[in-house]
């Protein structure tokens, strides 16, 4: 069986972890890298080719792509981008604006349909990997309703949203965000109590900043506590450390979560279905469940079928490197 | 829409939670129950009809069924039951002898496509539940292997297997049997060791017994020490209770467990991913699930496929109650 021929677009942390992810799973071969700096790329890339970005016919030319994995941001890659790819190749993608995915998915499949691709968007482990936890907890449990949480562990998850936020503010040379779940918030789902949360009620939000010489630790801290959407609704704690300190405490990208749904069956039995992960590494995290996607959305497009999908329009089995008969085997 | 007509075979605990869960679940109306003793079921089910098993003739031009949900057991009833029904209707069974899975897979495939009718197989939370998440937990984290464990809490879950094997033993008036999982065992899968376990490793067995006036307590004991398969390869401990604590403490049918899988993303970054769930009653978190695959599978049918299916082989949104833009805004 020929491998499947990715192609990444976007050399940043999801990137540099799908191209590690793709040496684990032998079915599939990196084609190449796509970058709006190709330059840069070809310094630490020197088995691939790098191309830019903006050239489709040389790269579908010389990469001869089955799918492309766009590593982009959703905030101001992937609303271009995607629907741009959809019409060259076939696509995966991890857009994580959880209230603009309906809006992204119709252009993704207006796009993918138009040209005869298939696109698989908005996964990872949120949107991804927890999305299919929501909906297959609703589906077995009648009546319940499914609550996210990050940042179990003692460190928090690390929120890259959330710190990069926090190095627009003038004055702010760097910083990072560390996002904590309120454990009594899990208690009352793990009661049953199937409670009406606001955003504050669930989290609380750690900053670490680095100042630059001279800024306004005063108005900073302000700015930050009043940032609405980000920092606003929660109960945010800012530390003012130096470089050195957050360089050497705070590195990686290490995240974690939590989905929980409680309902009750028959007459008053309980019933509690979690799913928890904890990563390392975020974005390698994402990466290895992008590549996953890869295999599907190849599997998808050589059955004939195109446009936009999401991991809930996808069997279990077309994302797993193993027959029908090794799953029937060895995951029943 | 109309509602989906479902067929209860077999009428015990599970068939008795298929019943409850119909209730909650509004695109679905019970047409009736088939049953190898209609008059025993007549006694308690008044509200629809009860016909006997072996009458294929009546039932179907009686209920009309889109879908049957077998609830037979998985020893004597199903092997046959199975591909019998697939001959009349679109089925949903738990068959949950493991090893056994690849073979009843088959016969119920060849009987379904044969009558052009639409089975899935084996599932509930394990088989079930169980399986989607070692098949996602291999897919997403490469080289992890998933591990199951039964009986976290402290009571332990009740096991309808070996309850009823310690039944059989001459003298054992009533008896029941909980698992304990083996807390060391699964911190040694969060260490990130992927050990490799026998399954006395992993599991106790904790028996409570009432005898027949006159038994043996030496015998019995050895009997139940000693048998192969369900207890020879565990840590067993047997209390013998009179019928009343029995009845009093150790009533229900709880049940709860785990899948867990570990593995490394990148350059030595932890992945970890856990998927638990507790139910007061066993039987009725089947029943749920069970019912979540009727509508499953008459989707399925309707779209034209038939032969047998997984869960492994079926998109989460099959599952789901929620119309595809209900799934995009809510669960993704």
């Amino acid at each position: 069986m020929e491998k499947i021929r990715v192609m990444i677009v976007g050399y940043g942390n999801v990137g540099r972890g799908v191209v590690e992810s793709i040496k684990r799973n032998p079915d599939m071969v990196l084609a190449g890298i796509v970058s709006r700096s190709p330059e840069r790329v070809k310094k630490t890339v020197t088995d691939v080719p790098v191309l830019p970005v903006n050239e489709p016919d040389v790269w579908m030319k010389e990469l001869r792509p089955d799918v492309a994995i766009l590593c982009g941001g959703s905030k101001d890659d992937l609303p271009k981008q995607g629907p741009e790819f959809a019409r060259y190749v076939n696509t995966v993608d991890s857009f994580d604006n959880h209230s603009r995915i309906p809006e992204y998915f119709h252009a993704m499949d207006e796009a993918a349909q138009k040209a005869g691709h298939t696109a698989v968007i908005s996964t990872g482990w949120d949107p991804g990997i927890f999305s299919l936890q929501r909906a297959i907890a609703g589906a077995f449990i009648p009546g319940a309703h499914a609550y996210g949480f990050y940042g179990l562990g003692p460190k928090g998850g690390l929120s890259m949203g959330h710190s990069d936020a926090l190095r627009t503010i003038p004055g702010v040379k760097d910083a990072r965000q560390f996002t904590h779940a309120i454990p009594e918030a899990i208690d009352k789902i793990r009661n049953g109590e199937n409670p009406v949360f606001e955003p504050g009620d669930m989290h609380t939000r750690e900053c670490f900043v680095v100042l630059e010489e001279g800024a306004d630790k005063e108005a900073i801290t302000k700015t930050i506590l009043e940032m609405p959407g980000y920092f606003a609704p929660y109960k945010t704690t800012v530390n003012f450390i130096s470089q050195e300190e957050l360089d050497a405490k705070y590195k990686g990208f290490p995240h974690d979560g939590i989905v929980l749904a409680a309902g009750v069956t028959g007459n008053g039995n309980t019933a509690l279905s979690e799913y928890r992960c904890q990563w390392g590494s975020n974005p390698e995290a994402t990466a290895n469940v992008l590549v996953a996607h890869a295999r599907a959305v190849v599997r998808l497009a050589r059955e004939g079928k195109s446009g936009a999908f999401t991991i809930l329009d996808i069997p279990a089995s077309y994302f797993s490197l193993m027959t029908k008969e090794e799953l029937l085997a060895h995951c029943m």
